[in-house]
């Protein structure tokens, strides 16, 4: 039997076991979701023991990391696979159509919470994994799994763990499914991702909320001021007002924007499907550049006063805002981060107090497109899709990558199943049945493929 | 036995009546508390009828108006009692130190949502002339109550109610007491109030939130419009920038700026009792003045995105605003909520829809200080205080006393028992007890006073 005609005989054992994983409400930004993760975790060692592979879970600060590793023979090459099992909050609830954490199979979609990030992408690593080893009795490459709990809420515990581990995790190569196909027609591997940094601001005013009557007109406002500030993180050309925030942002080269011209963008699509009146952003750039290959500085939720129906004439106490921005080459996180403190600091007036978080984040990665690695990938998503895949930039961020090469000294394969309208951090999130299957295809002929680069 | 006898004898009775009114969470802006609204003007039709009211129940659109008359000779004069039954939101609820609905008595205070805005204080008024009615068995003037339940939600049916009811309500004088006093030790007449406009600003950005790593620098963020739109709302000196929003806005009189001199008021006091580390506003004019005799524009509550634990790197799908603006003597609420939406409208950008609700508002009121009205009501004040009253102005909006003076042609006596620290609309609101009994004892003398000036 070969791997293809094992994973076709189990199907419906596959699809049960990744619905067992999708269940979990792996939500790592909630404290109350503290046992579901450890369930999780607990679940996923035991389901890699079963496969043959030594399973441990190692405890962190946060959430626990699950390490696995299926060693073959020494000489081998070494491929260490990374995912993580945590989710993002489902948050807003109402607007999901089936349960987050009820997986289901309809019109071709597998709907749940993580369905595509990132339970169903490493999963069918896993899975293509499971079609050799059972079909073979042993695997081409020594594998190490190295799946986390906390991608969402920005891996704090995981660096740490990789500077204390660099034997343990020592390999050739990385492997990361966590991106998506250039679209349903054309398959990918990403060459380049965008780094993150992630603030708080807090503006706080009166020591508790007043009548805007009796009060209005002599105290600073929270929610207004907050605005004021936030207003200043851009000019009027969209560019990111914050002094020195371009300093260490690398141009786009010459080979990256004919590459990404190449590519079958359609602006058109791109606005219909997300259902907005006009573009925005940065002039100067093109839609697919802005997107992938340009810095942001985006809110992502901001809080304030009453928020209930009707009205309640209040001044608040205060008011806050998360921010993130996207980074690109070479741009620091944490001198980012300095950056905008600095600058919300200094425009804050000192009729309220404000308080900066400063998160951190990733750096921006880029992985050189002409190595035998990528090739090597190629090969196998050609196998897994039965079409030639085209190498894109993505604008999200897989900050771990960055770790990888800096404290591992190993490149980044990014291959990814996932399609950009899975609505994914989205209500509704879902993965296609078809990307789950060739996604499986791909995990069971990559190994052969990556076996040969040390050849 | 005399009135102040009869409330000292009644005294436990009177703080059970009270406490069963405040046990009534009447919350008019959320519908949820329906049912506990009309249990309350039930209750309140009740109790005035014991007293030998005539009383009605009026349905409205919205919540129903108590209505209660003691007619006891048509050639005596006839004053019209106002108060609202309804209360503030309690929110934020983990701030509370007692439960908003569940009063008590502590240090000297009656603890509890509504007490002193406005249930403790229009109670005040019946409790005063029932000590009239028990003791001398009728009252020197006719009485009439109108006690809404719209008050905190803008009195939406109130002001209908009113053109239908024009010879129901006739009067000499409107009472209300639904103000402050100057400071514990001076008690007040108030004779003038601001106006108030309000509106929501909503802006939609796509179709569902977004994933800000794969969306991000190509879509508009509702959060960071919104929040540099409202930014725009003020100049750098705090003045509106709002185009004509200052056109209708009449100068503070040299009359009212020496009177509001006169008032020992202290900024200082004012800064600490609010923790505020400096004090804001429009340049030019002193903190008093800003605060009775200035328009403001003040955002009560934001809302968008994500605003849970840690994060969630997402462009949302909308955002939204909460916006209310104080008025001052002649600007006209509709006005000026067409002036913000047409000034929102223009500085949106076109990569999101904006939608502005206007929900109208009221004129702000001046009465005039010389007339005999006003002096009546400081003699009652004095007779319940012990204290002569100063003459002052509040930030506050009373709109009803707009359509008392437009639609009946009548003058508001605003004839306050509260103080500036008594958390209305704040967590902890509380009532002094003194100014609970003083109130009584005024409403027990105020319609002798009032009696005499028609004679």
């Amino acid at each position: 039997m070969t791997p293809f005609e094992y994973l076709k005989q189990n199907e419906s054992k596959r699809f049960q076991d990744l619905f067992s994983l999708l269940r979990f409400p792996t939500v790592s930004a909630k404290s109350e979701h503290k046992e579901d993760i450890i369930a999780c975790a607990e679940w996923l060692k035991l389901h890699l023991g079963e496969l043959g592979f030594k399973a441990t879970l190692y405890p962190t600060k946060g959430h626990p990391i699950v390490y696995a590793e299926y060693i073959v023979d020494k000489k081998l090459p070494t491929v260490l696979y990374y995912g993580h099992y945590d989710v993002q909050p489902p948050e807003p609830l109402d607007l999901w159509k089936t349960p987050p954490f009820e997986p289901q199979i309809k019109d071709g979609y597998i709907l749940a919470r993580g369905a595509c990030d990132d339970k169903g992408q490493f999963f069918a690593q896993i899975k293509g994994l499971e079609a050799v080893i059972k079909t073979s009795g042993t695997l081409p490459v020594n594998v190490k799994f190295l799946i986390e709990g906390e991608e969402e809420s920005h891996s704090a515990n995981l660096p740490v763990f990789i500077k204390k581990n660099k034997k343990l995790l020592r390999a050739e190569v990385v492997v990361v499914s966590d991106t998506a196909q250039f679209n349903k027609e054309l398959p990918a591997v990403t060459f380049g991702l965008r780094g993150i940094a992630f603030v708080e601001v807090f503006v706080y005013g009166p020591n508790k909320d007043l009548h805007s009557g009796g009060f209005g007109g002599a105290v600073g406002n929270p929610i207004n001021i907050l605005c004021t500030m936030v207003g200043k993180l851009h000019d009027k050309d969209g560019k990111i007002a914050i002094p020195g925030f371009y300093k260490d942002c690398k141009p786009i080269s010459r080979w990256v924007k004919n590459q990404l011209k190449k590519l079958p963008y359609n602006e058109t699509n791109f606005k219909k499907a997300i259902g907005i009146p006009a573009l925005h952003g940065e002039k100067g750039y093109t839609t697919y550049e802005k997107l992938t290959s340009r810095p942001t500085c985006d809110a992502n939720g901001i809080t304030g006063g009453y928020q209930g129906e009707g009205g309640k004439t209040i001044i608040p106490a205060m008011a806050s805002c998360k921010i993130t921005m996207r980074l690109v080459p070479d741009m620091n996180p944490h001198d980012i981060c300095d950056k905008i403190e600095k600058y919300l600091m200094k425009i804050a007036p000192k009729t309220v107090r404000v308080k900066v978080n400063k998160h951190g984040g990733a750096r921006a990665v880029e992985v050189p497109v002409d190595g035998p690695w990528l090739e090597a990938a190629g090969r196998a998503i050609k196998a897994g899709f039965g079409k030639e895949p085209v190498f894109i930039k993505e604008g999200g961020s897989i900050p771990i990558a960055v770790e990888f090469k800096e404290t591992l000294g190993i490149d980044t394969l990014f291959i990814g199943f996932g399609q950009n309208d899975d609505n994914i951090h989205s209500p509704n999130e879902r993965f296609r049945v078809v990307d789950f299957e060739n996604g499986c295809k791909t995990a069971a002929v990559l190994p052969f493929e990556l076996a040969r680069v040390d050849k």
